[in-house]
């Protein structure tokens, strides 16, 4: 029998549709049901064979499905939650996939009825590419997946959770909801607004009477990959998980004006020590 | 006839290597030597062809030579180049790898014996691996490197750097030295110092009761990637190119506190379009 038989994607691109995709090759579900808003995107979901069939309304999509996952941007799933709440079918699971724990796990929780849990998730696993053309059954293999369950938690309910991200073939762990923020804020979010914040700034500056950015090479490159990615999804993370994004960008200052010291006092001894910390934080990362 | 009789390399690892390389596997080069410290490293350079013989001592390396290529750390070039002064020939022309100009050359043409020609030189190139073995003849092929002439320097000379240069396969643009310090500032030397900065933010941040660096995706790896480089050498270019490193982190500064501004307002219009504008930057690069 398999893990889940209807599964609803609300937001059928490489997110979702990946999770569609490896949990229909393995054999764990029964029907697939896309849900959003673009008919030409839905219907390449079927022609790829990602989704058996979609809707276009919420409700209609999510009934009598007995898993659910939400893969649309993060400011907008607790009010997906909250409209889909009064159609959900007993026992039905609810996950989803965003970047951001604290504020959607416990809004969520509070708007999922009594029938029906939520369990908030968060695969760590992307590409530069978006859309379902871009999705691909092994996305999630050898990847992390965090889940955020909280004292009010259904266990029946993680447990199938966490089941369908170990069939993904992720290593599934379970942190707390604000502690999630935290670390992603600090080993995902802050390296966004900093390479954001460099390109803009060695784009705008202009003491040099030329487009300099021409004469970037490697290094500069690496960080301008990072700082072209979707500028809305970044906005809305920024947004979301505010408090901790504000910390750690003050950490991070407090940071950058310690090695500003050292050069200041041409600090030969402390420069070479700074910078060799640096490489063997690296090396602990396994 | 080559455009080189003999070339002595002071420095033979990739970016001294490389260029030897070319300059022989093109025919314009008559004789190599290799100047160093280390025998073993100066053998193999031998064996594998890079150079034609060595010498520890640097006036007997640069007898005789037509051409010097200084590929040593940035602080020590001037240095060098006092000490080999007096053995150089008439009409030798001097150039080096440094990726600091405006101390460089200035200091060394300053010490450069009236009968010789010093040009500073900065090819843009580079792999993450350093030493002879890792260098190869195509490394500076469809490169940019920099020289920085001066109201002083040898049209003559200047003639012949930028020829070896454009036959190791390298777009030669004349630059400034002043302006170069200005413009690498931006463009590498404060990417590293940020990356840095950033590794050792995220590596010391102490506020989740565990090692958070293993929840690290491919964003935080690519700044890694150059926080890993060779810890010496940037210090001494923090150190060369001091005041234009302190003006380019003072800017970047101001950049991220106009972000955290815009965070702390939840700004949502003013954090899209900062963020839309680093795309736009990004996609300015051709």
């Amino acid at each position: 029998m398999p893990l889940i038989n209807r599964l609803a994607v609300i937001g059928v691109g490489l997110i979702g549709g990946s999770l569609a995709r490896v949990l229909r090759e393995k054999g764990e579900v029964g029907e697939i049901v896309g849900i959003g808003r673009g008919a030409a995107n839905l219907q390449r979901a079927v022609e790829l064979g990602v989704i058996d069939r979609y809707e276009h309304d919420l409700k209609s999509g999510v009934a009598d499905a007995d898993m659910v996952f939400l893969a649309t941007p993060v400011c907008t799933i607790a009010d997906i939650v909250a409209e889909i709440a009064p159609a959900l079918a007993d026992g039905a699971v609810l996950t989803d996939g965003g970047s951001v724990k604290e504020e959607i796990t416990l809004r969520c929780e509070g708007l999922t009825p009594a029938r029906a849990h939520f369990i908030g998730g968060h695969p760590i696993a992307g590409t530069e590419n978006s859309g379902v053309d871009a999705s691909f059954s092994a996305l999630y293999k050898g990847k992390r997946c965090i889940l955020t369950p909280t004292p009010r938690s259904d266990s029946v309910a993680l447990g199938r959770v966490k089941r369908m991200w170990e069939i993904a073939g992720s290593e599934v762990v379970l942190m707390d909801p604000r502690k999630h923020d935290k670390v992603f804020a600090a080993v995902s979010h802050l390296p966004h607004m900093v390479a954001y914040s460099l390109v803009n700034a060695v784009g705008e500056y202009d003491g040099c009477d030329e487009n300099i950015l021409k004469y970037s090479a490697g290094g500069f490159r690496d960080f301008t990959r990072i700082a072209s990615s979707d500028p809305t999804m970044w906005r809305d993370i920024a947004l979301q998980n505010r408090s901790a994004v504000l910390e750690m960008m003050d950490f991070f200052a407090a940071t950058c004006a310690e090695l500003r010291s050292l050069v200041e006092k041409s600090d030969s001894e402390g420069l070479e020590s700074f910078f060799r910390s640096s490489k063997n934080h690296r090396e602990s990362i396994r």
